[in-house]
Formats: C-alpha cells, structure tokens, sequence
C-alpha cells in the first residue's frame, strides 16, 4: 500500500494458501490507489481474532471489508455478522468442490446479514476490489477518476484488438 | 418511496413475476428511510431501455443499483456493463432450477465488470437492501443510525426468543 | 428434559424455523433418556452469544454439541471452532437448494476444525441425536442399554413386517 | 475467409482466450465453404459495440451470429436481444465450474429472445458452424451439398474403422 | 395450422406428456403465422418412426425440426442424426431431476451433429418457435415481418409496464 | 405373483415407503408372467437379512435380484457383495435431493461388484423389472414372448396416437 | 476373443477415444472366457449402422449387448430401442463435464425401454463385464464357475493385504 | 501406533488406494497419542470382514470407528449398520466426480443408523481423527491435553503469520 494513504479496504483471507487468488484483490485496489491492509484471518483457527478485526473495523476508519476464503467458507459471513460494514465475500477455488462449496457457503446467506459475492477465484478477487473502489468513488473524486480510467482502458484494449487470432 | 427522499438507489428487475422477490428489498430500504427508486427493465426485451438507465444512474445521483433476475439472468452484469455505480444482484429462483441458474449467471462474471451477488431469492433481495444501505451508511449518518437499529433488534429478537419451541 | 438429568447435550439452531426439523433430535434424545437443553443461537445474528455458548460449553459439563442450520448454515462450523467438545451438524432443508448449500457449508470444513456432518433434515435430526448417544454409551450404561434397544427395536419392526405392501 | 465469399456468419467471442474453442467454428465454416467473418467483442467490456454489432447485422446482410462466452456468458443472450437474427451460443469451458456456468447462462434464456445453444468447449464450436451452415442450406445448394459431403464423410470414417482398438 | 400454409417447421414429441410444454412451441409458430406439423414420435418407443420421419422430412419441404423430450431425451440428437436439417432441442421438465438431466441430454451433443438447445420447459418451448421463425425470416418476408413485430409489441409491453407492483 | 410359477426375481426394498416406486416394478413382471418374490430387506437396520436374503438367493433358484432403495441407497451395492446373481438397482427419489444422492450411491460401484442401475423412480421400477425379464427371455420362450408382446404394444399404442394434442 | 468361442456379448462403443475406456469391459470378459466381439457404432454420425446391428444381435445369438458412449451418450438407450436383449451402458468420462452428463443420459431412460447403468468410466465398463457375464452364468457352467472364481480372488487379494500402507 | 496404547479408535478403508487419504487420519491420531490401528476392509469385496470386524469391535474395547471410502462409498454405512459405536466417514476424492458421490453417499444415511461425515479428502481424514480425539477426551484427560494443545498451537501458527504473502 501507498505510505500515507488511508486504510478504507480490509482484505482478510483464511489461510496463506489463499493468498494466490487474493492478491489480485490486492493489486487490483494498488492499481486504483485505494488505501487498504491485508491479513491472514482464519475464521476456524482464530474465531477470536477475526471477531476482535471486525468489530472495531469501522471505528478505525475501514469502509469496505473484503473476506476471501475456501470450502466452507464462513469467514466472509462471520465477518457480516459482526460489523456493520459492507462486506463482501471471494470464493477461492477448492480442491475437490472446484468451489462451488465456497461459492454456496458465501453466497446462501440468511436474511438479516448480507455479503455481497463475487465471481469464484482470481475474477472475483479482482472484482471484490474494484466493487470496493466502486462504493468508495461515490464519495471519492480520486478513486472514482481511476475506476473511470481503468474502466475505459479495458473497453480501449478489447477496440484495440477486434481480432482474436492470437 | 417518502416524498422528499433522494433517491440513492435504484431497484430494477427483469420482469413483474419478479416484484414476489424484489418487494422484499424494496420494503428494507423503506425500513431503514433509503431513497430508492423501482422499474421493471428487461435486459433481453429492453436492451436499450437497460442500457439508457445505467448509463445516466451516476448522473442522476443514484449510488448503487439493485437487480434482480431469474434463469439466464443478464440483467445484474448488462448493467453493470455500463455503469461505474456498484451494483448488486440478486438471483430470483426460477422455475426448473431452482435459481441455481440465476446464481451462477449472476455471480461467474468476468474480471472487469463486477456484480455483488446475494442468496437466492427473498434472503437475497432483503440482503441487497441492507448491503446497498450499509455502502451508503459509511456517509450518511441517517442510514448509519437506521442500519445499527435494524441489526441491533434482530439481535435482540433472537436473544429475547430462546427457547425453539414454537 | 427429565428433570433432574444432567445435560449432557447441546442443542442449537439458527432460527425457530429449524425446530420443524431439530425437534426430532430432541425427541430421539428424549426416547433414549440423554439429558439435553435446546436453544436458538444464531451466528449470523448472535454471534457473540454463539461464542460465549460454545466457549463455555465443556466447563457446564456439556460433552457433545448438535447443531441444525441450513443455507449457509455456519453455526456448526462456528460453534467448532469455539468449543473443543465434538461438534455433530443437520444441514436443514433450505427453500431454494433443497440444503445441497448447507450440506456442503457444514460437511466441507478446513482441516483442523471438525463437524460431523448427518444426512439433510428429519433423518439427519435423528442421527444426530443417534451418534451423540452413541459417543456418551461408551461411558455411560444406561445410554448403552437404551441405544442398543432402540437399534433392536427397529431391525425387529422390518423383520417384523416383510411385505412392503401397505 | 474465402475473398469474394459473401459474409452470412458472424462469429463474437467475449476475449482473445476463448479462440482456442471458437477457431473449431471458423475452421468448420471455412471447410464448408461459408463466408464468415470473426471479431473480438465484450459483452461487459465492450456493451456498446456489441449492440452496435448486432443491431447492423442483419442490414448488413449477415444470417447468423455465433457467439462465444464463458462464466456469467452474457454475450449470446444480449447478441439476441439487439438482433432479428437467429443467434448460436457456445459455452466456453470456464476455469472453476468446467462450463457448467456457461451452458446454464446462455440455455436458460426467458420466452421471448431466444439462443441455440451448443454443446461445452470444442464440439460446441464446430456444431454451431455446422448447424448454421444447416441453416443456410435451406437456400444455398453449395453449402447444402458441401454439407451433405461433410457428414457423408463422417459417416463413411466410422464405417471404414469399425475397430476400436488404436 | 393456418390451412394452405406451407409446411417449413416439424414439432415432434416422445409423448403425449409433452404437449403441456410443446403447445407453447405451436401457439407461437400461429402467432407468427409459420406452416408447421406436429406428431408424437418416440425415440425408444417408435425408432423406425423417428428414422423414417427424419430421413424424408427435407424431401417433404421442412426447413426445420424442433423436438422437444425429457429425461435421457435422446430424441432431439437422433433426429438432428438422420437428418441435415436444422433441429432444434427443447429440454421438457422431468419429474426428479427438474430437466437437468434433460438439458445435458439434448446439449452436450458430440462434434459433428449439432442440436440447437433451448431453456427448460416452456420458455424454451416458445423460443424453439421463434429461433425456427428467425432462420425462416431470412428468406420469407411475411415471417420476418411477424417476427419483427413479435419483438416490438413484446418490448412495447413491459416499456408500458414500468412499475413491478401488480 | 401367479401360484406354480418358479421365482426367478427377488425383489427387495429398504422400507415400506419404498413401495410406492417398486410396486412397478412388481406390476410389470406380473404383466410379463415372470415368478418373483418381494420383501423388505433394509441393509442398514438389518443387514444380516440382507446377507441372509442375498448369499442363499442363487441356491432358491433366484436369478436376478432387483433392489430399490432412496438416499444413501446402500441396499443394491451390499446385495451385489453378497450374491454372485445380477443385481438391478432402483434409486428412489429422496426427499431433499430428489434421488440424485440414490442414483450416485446405486451407480457409481467399484470396479469388481456391479450393480447395473436404472432411472430414478417409477420408470426406473419398472425398466429393472423389464430389464430383468429380457436376461430371462435369452433362456425362457414364455418371457420371451411377453416381453416381444409388450415392446411391440407400446410401439403400437404411440403410433396408434400421432397426434400430441390431449 | 479366443477362437471357437460363441459369441454371447456384442460391445460397441460411440468412437475410437472410447476404446481406452471399454477395453476394461473387453479384458474382464476375456479373463472370464466369454465369447465376445466389439465394434465402433456411432449412434449419431451412423445411426443406420447401429439400428442394423441392434435389430440382428438376437439372432446372430447375442444375448447381451454392452455400449460406452460419453457427453449425450445416446448409443445405450437407441441400442435398447433397437432390440430385446438387455442392454448395458457405460458411462465414458466427459471432458468438460467429467461424465455427469453421459451417466444421466444413460440412466435416465423412459419406462418401456431398459439401460442398465454401471460407473462412469473404467469401473464401469469392468462391472459392465461383471454383469454380463453374472446373466450368461445362470445358464452357462463355465462362466458360473470363472465369476465365482475371479470374485473369490479378489475377495482374497482384500484379506491377504490388511496393512492400507503400500 | 504407539505400543502399549490401548486401541480406541479403529480405521478402515475400502482400497489400499484410500492410504493417500487416510494415512492423515492416522498422523493426526500419533500425534495426539491416541491408541488406533488401521485396516483394510472393503464392505463390497468383503463384506464378511466387514461385518465380523465391526460386529465385534465394542467387545475389543474400541470406541469410534473411522471409515473412509470413495464413489459409491458403502463402508461408513454399513460399519455403522453393523456396530453401535459412533462411526466416523471420510469421503475420498473419487476419479470422476471429485467425491460429490463419496459424499453423498456417505452423508444421506437414512433415520436410524448414523454416520458423521467430514469433508472430502485430506481434510476430513484430518478431522475425523480430531473428531474422533473430542469423542475421547470427555473421559481421558491425556488427549484433552493433546487436543488443546493440538488447537491452541494451530491457533498461534495463524496469529503468528498475520502476513499473507509468502
């Protein structure tokens, strides 16, 4: 992260092994300048840990929290269910499930507690973060030029290749 | 929607059959006092309807659309094709499959363009209500207080209703 | 509950909903005598009553938790990652993925943090109850006798009845 | 293609990665003889040059639009919502879900605006081409026989090899 | 059928059970005025049948077969094998499996003998009509005509329509 | 079953309930005058039956065992582990997942101890019993005859009735 | 197959890329001495070919027919349309859809016309063999005795190696 | 296995193929001292082990049953059809259909005779050797120890690594 910039997005995975397909979370909001922090949270191992970053998420300043995890998945959930933060949830692709556990598990939530889900993998990681950079930009004139400039450079790359022959 | 409200969200869906799921969101956002807006819009019969309408949501002062939609369920990524706002989507359960289709069509977007997805039906248009509240709260002290009131008393309905005994 | 037996199980589910379902642990566990208390604990709305529940569970003398929960159904997974005590999950029927999602998100846990998972609603209820009486028999003869009864009862009610007939 | 030949199929694919299935539906229309032409176009990246694209197809004397998509694979769906013409989806084989995503995304079309959905990954490139080239052969003799030929010949490979051992 | 049409669209079915989901193909292809016959033909209870049907249907005048068949429905690929024309898949809803197992059936087509599937049940009953109508309207004035107005009144009705509330 | 016939077929069932589904397959061997026995054998509450039933069926004169069972639908595979006889599976449809847990629990045996399985529910039912009757006719003109007979009535009774409309 | 042997089972297959898959079924029958013969009969690209060899394989004194087929996987249930023996299907792993879709094609068969499923894959085409033979022992002394003997040997392998370390 | 340990905890698997597997079952247990021994028994190649090794294991003085099977995956149920000790099932990643059958068949056990499944794979062989451990240690304070321990130091690993780059 940029020195100097404010933390507004919290990036948590539930293990190391998540890392793979979070960074592109990372990168994505590094690319568009958006403050954030990251940290290995494990719902199952750290249940106290992950309770104690969410509950004070938004009193230190965080506006968006993103929770990428695998398999049962229940870190993006527990995350909603103790801030009141916007959170939203990466389903990392698993081993014998391809996913689809974690996807269900982030996706199937209750009424009452909302994650917003994205794609399964490295598409929804980069996804999580620019629908972060999305919210934010509502009040922020310097995220909001640079999701317009991301936005309008991937449609100039797919103008600027009309063919598909590699 | 209050008279005097500004509208900060809109709400459409991909057909009338829709409004049984979608009213849901619309009754949350009335819960919690959120300028809204609802209009049927169908990404397959009203492409350029669709288009027209998310292409002017930023300017017209909306900060995040809500869709729904059921099968194939383009609507919640068309638009998200063509408005920088955050959008969130929540699959109706269809007919034969139950929604499993609506959700997958919803959440598998490509990196580039991203959807929040929730659950499958009324959890889901619920959810997609407080989600959109909840990236409003973090600038609107209003919504803030009307949100941290909703979650505090579904706590304290469960808290004051232990016994599962009907 | 006999009055006067020690509780020895716990059970929990998210909402008053579940009961259709849980009731029959709790009747299966009536029948065969095992001292039990049931409470609705929600980890999405109560989070912090999930974990005081669970953190203090071994230490009121609880020896097994049974927990019911559908859709994203994290309660068993969460309830095991704060108790030492084994933890036996129902994956309720859910409206839209008739429980295929809460099956997944309670059997698919990370290594480390075990849930065993029983089939999806009435019969998994009654299994639950089933193996947790069959964990405390080992020590506990009552509960022996009375499991092994129950299992010869019903192998002589099919013995009993060859002609599937009506 | 052929110079000279008339253009009567239009093939889109949303990226430069799904070439690798959609060159089997070139290389099946160049067999058969049937002036195509091919271009990169993003249903989410590029929303107004794939309406663009389609609403000129038919003014532009194009009988058919074959269309490439992976994942959320909105790309027939709205091809079909901006043109008359009869349009065929081909569902990519996605990285997570194996095309099962894909396929649903572009079959479970609403009443209304219909896809022609083809089989996951190659064989579903090459039937599209060839049930357009079916299409075109109710009025074009050449294609009807160069397409009577090719499946003569298909025929005539498996009756000349009718043992399976390699 | 309109009496003195031209026979250009052959509706077959495995069974009478069919009906309710093909009728919707029927009215359609009324609606649009498209010549077109309809028979029940099984392909495991009447092989010969559908061989012989198929087999003779382009010397007979079709241009287009739509099948519609639930289940293992093998009646869409055995006709799209004995004949060159177009043939259309219409996945029927089957009773345990909701029609997936229908749609896999009709859809995953090995290379080489294409079938254009469409949705589930009775939306893909109608956009079987309309997808045959459109490979029809490339050459017949009167159907694209229908067609084009098909769509416009079908946009004009939910542009009328534009509040979900019923 | 018809008095003096040999019993060539065992038919057996996990519970009751299960008749509801086998009974056709009882109704098509009477049809088809082939000798068979049913019982309920439940391979989980009584499994020594089940080895009983299953290791003295080829020395009774049985030879073929047609087992129907729902869920985890043990009852076909443990049949095939314990009798050297062919063994036809029946999944029935379960209550939570419509059998699909029935049809991979029946199909996907081990290299070793085959099961040859049928479709879930009534038509499975009744395929086992004709499935069942065609291994006898190669060896029985009666049954031969009669299953001749009843193949070339249903071929008859779709021809008889071209007509789809009810 | 060895020379002088009748010819009981008739294996066909849909392609030559089925052959590492049925070969399994043709090495079980040879171990168990059952005269046999295979041929590669594509239900699609030669469906004259299959309905002549189906309607002949009784009198040419066939009296079980085995077929692989994968993705729509048609060839068992035509095959079982086209003559009265039993017929046995065998699910060939797909690529896209890792045989899911060939085994519900398979198994799914309409009442009136029998497939009996085995595994998808390897297994299944051992056990395709397994079965067939299980039927031809009912009146074959020699192939009675080679099934009772290979399975005795497998069971045997089982217990002379308790220790799972390899 | 520790000498002089009492045995408590019996694993079995169906194949020696299941070792991959299940040997981490067996770390899991050596590492928190808890007596085991490890076999295979197969419930289709021997079901007659299979029911002698289960019908007699309370009498040996064991307490849990581990079972770990792929594919149709009958062990589980039928060790705990045949025993009234809890039993524990480990679903292996099957070839085909990545264990969603292990799982299935394992899970869906009907009313009357439980099974406690884990995950898929690695990390269930993982939990059901910790699930087997917190059967235990409500009455052996040796592997309560452990088993805290056990937790405690997964705990700190992730507090200790709060960085997920690697």
């Amino acid at each position: 992260m940029e020195i100097g910039k404010q933390v507004k997005v919290g990036i948590i995975m539930g293990s190391q092994s998540d890392w793979e397909t979070m960074q592109h979370a990372v990168e994505t909001l590094e690319k568009l300048g958006v403050g954030h922090e990251t940290r290995v949270v494990s719902a199952h191992r750290t249940p106290d840990l992950l309770f104690e970053y969410c509950a004070g998420a938004r009193d230190r300043g965080l506006e968006v929290i993103i929770a990428g995890a695998g398999g049962a998945a229940h870190l993006p959930g527990m995350a909603a269910a103790k801030t009141p933060l916007p959170v939203l949830g990466v389903p990392v692709q698993s081993r014998a499930l391809n996913g689809m556990d974690s996807l269900l598990s982030i996706a199937q939530m209750p009424a009452g507690v909302p994650v917003g889900t994205l794609a399964i993998g490295r598409a929804g990681a980069i996804n999580a973060a620019l629908l972060a950079a999305a919210m934010l930009a509502n009040h922020d004139d310097d995220i909001r030029q640079a999701l317009d400039t991301f936005r309008a450079e991937q449609t100039e790359r797919v103008l600027a290749n009309p063919d598909p022959r590699p």
